[in-house]
């Protein structure tokens, strides 16, 4: 059996994933916790990470490095924006040391770019993840690319020679969440009526207006007859829809260059199928796999530190 | 005193506006009730009316019309949508009788449009506020108008000669509620926050990427520095920016026509500053009494048959 060499956490807002690696970067163990920060008292993490999470990987004494809100004031030990542009070596060299812990203890910073309407704009997880796809994937560390992370804020990202420059995030996945939840299109059923979906991305328009698209999601029920279990799928496609028109041309693009979908498999699925639509070429990278990978490769270079 | 000739009801999602009238139309007496009929069991709205409204207002054998979701299927008999193009005239003509009640009770039927992705719209009392409106205001019954009512549903309404022609609903109201309770910008600050509100508006941009433009609203604090207790204020300049900058156009508007804003008076100040901003000139009018003008002009139409 390989042996481990690092413990490397993915610890967000609603949940932690972590594994054990090897010194090549292969996984040894993997575990997921129901420890994401939003569910930690302040204080609390360091003492989980202690309790539960190394024992349960056997991961004691072995070097350690987290990324994502772990990093925020809502985490363990707040570790500063790294400003864009920043590629894998600036990161590196941003890793931040939890304190008083007995092992090698490092947090990834997130990273702060310029916002779309003149202020900020803020990332915890995705920089890495983008880092270890552009390891895992040198020729788009060359010349232009697009990259979207799919998910409850989504990140549209544009990297020039492995450096990201700037993105935007798109509350995409919460409004679909809250409104499915707490408003008038709140509804039991599950998102996976296809041409409901469509019907949702037509309706998307160029993703202006949203607040009154949001409404034909009511309107085709109550007054065009649309059955009320086919709303998620509508409201999926409508928020999706509307994302993939308007976001890329807040970061100055016309919409029509490539876009590599980086993320869950399911949701880049549907981001896919938005992007068709509008005739964007695409491919899809793993988005779990890029997070290790970026782990691993931010270990590698901050390790010595 | 002047003798109670009418009881009239604004029955709708949340709660439940009465007034007695006399024969000219001047309120004798008004009331509240918590009795929105997204509260009321199916059935119940009847019962109620009888046990509680009609005694509170002494309006017993008194003829009733009601307007809103008293109407619809989770109100008291439902009352079919009239199609747009719809005046006063049509409307007194579909009021709908309530059954099995000993005294004249009439439900004001909601309005269906055309809606702006290809499908329909709907309202319900909207459509008795704005009769009202040009009841009391027959100066706006000739030529084209463009009518503002804001709140959870905010309608915009294009009237020509005096028929409301089509308009576009927009969950502005309902997306500052369910955001501010329910996502990661919810807060328990009132939104009084002059200076964030027009930052908002700034931020709304021209209507395009909300789902985006809202994610600026998170930024600003945690990577801005902007305090979180001005958050309510930012998204509501947000929200309210977005829309006035965008719904106007789905409506085949160039977004420059002057607007009259009919309803409560507080949002129809919000909407004034952000239609200022755009230099676009606007008139508000008050949306109680326009809705107490409906009633009573339908009743005066519609009572007879």
């Amino acid at each position: 059996m390989r042996k481990a060499a690092l413990l490397a956490c993915d610890w967000g807002t609603t949940n932690l994933r972590a594994w054990t690696l090897d010194e090549a970067g292969g996984i040894v163990a993997h575990r997921e916790f129901d420890l994401g920060v939003s569910k930690l008292k302040p204080g609390e993490a360091g003492e989980r990470f202690n309790r539960e999470v190394q024992p349960a990987l056997e991961a004691a004494g072995l070097p350690a490095i987290l990324c994502g809100m772990v990093g925020s004031n809502l985490g363990w030990t707040v570790a500063p924006y790294a400003d864009c542009p920043v590629g894998v070596g600036e990161l590196a060299a941003c890793l931040v040391p939890v304190e008083a812990h007995a092992a090698w203890v490092r947090i990834v910073p997130g990273v702060r770019g310029p916002g779309i309407t003149g202020g900020v704009d803020v990332m915890r997880g995705e920089e890495t993840q983008l880092m270890g796809w552009l390891h895992a994937n040198p020729e788009r560390c060359r010349g232009r690319h697009v990259v979207c992370h799919p998910g409850t804020h989504a990140k549209w990202m544009l990297v020039e020679d492995g450096k990201l420059i700037r993105f935007a995030t798109a509350m995409t996945g919460e409004l679909f969440a809250v409104l499915g939840k707490h408003s008038v299109l709140k509804s039991e059923a599950a998102a996976e009526d296809e041409a409901a979906f469509e019907e949702g991305l037509a309706a998307a328009g160029e993703g202006d207006a949203l607040a009154a698209r949001l409404f034909t999601a009511r309107a085709r029920v109550v007054g065009g007859g649309a059955p009320a279990e086919s709303t998620p799928s509508y409201l999926s496609g409508l928020l999706i829809g509307s994302e993939v028109a308007a976001v890329p041309k807040l970061l100055g693009l016309s919409g029509e260059e490539p876009v590599d979908l980086l993320g869950d498999e399911r949701l880049c699925r549907l981001y896919a199928r938005a992007l068709d639509r509008r005739g964007v070429a695409h491919e899809t990278f793993d988005g779990e796999q890029a997070a290790i990978a970026g782990l691993f490769a931010l270990y590698g270079m901050g390790g010595s530190r």
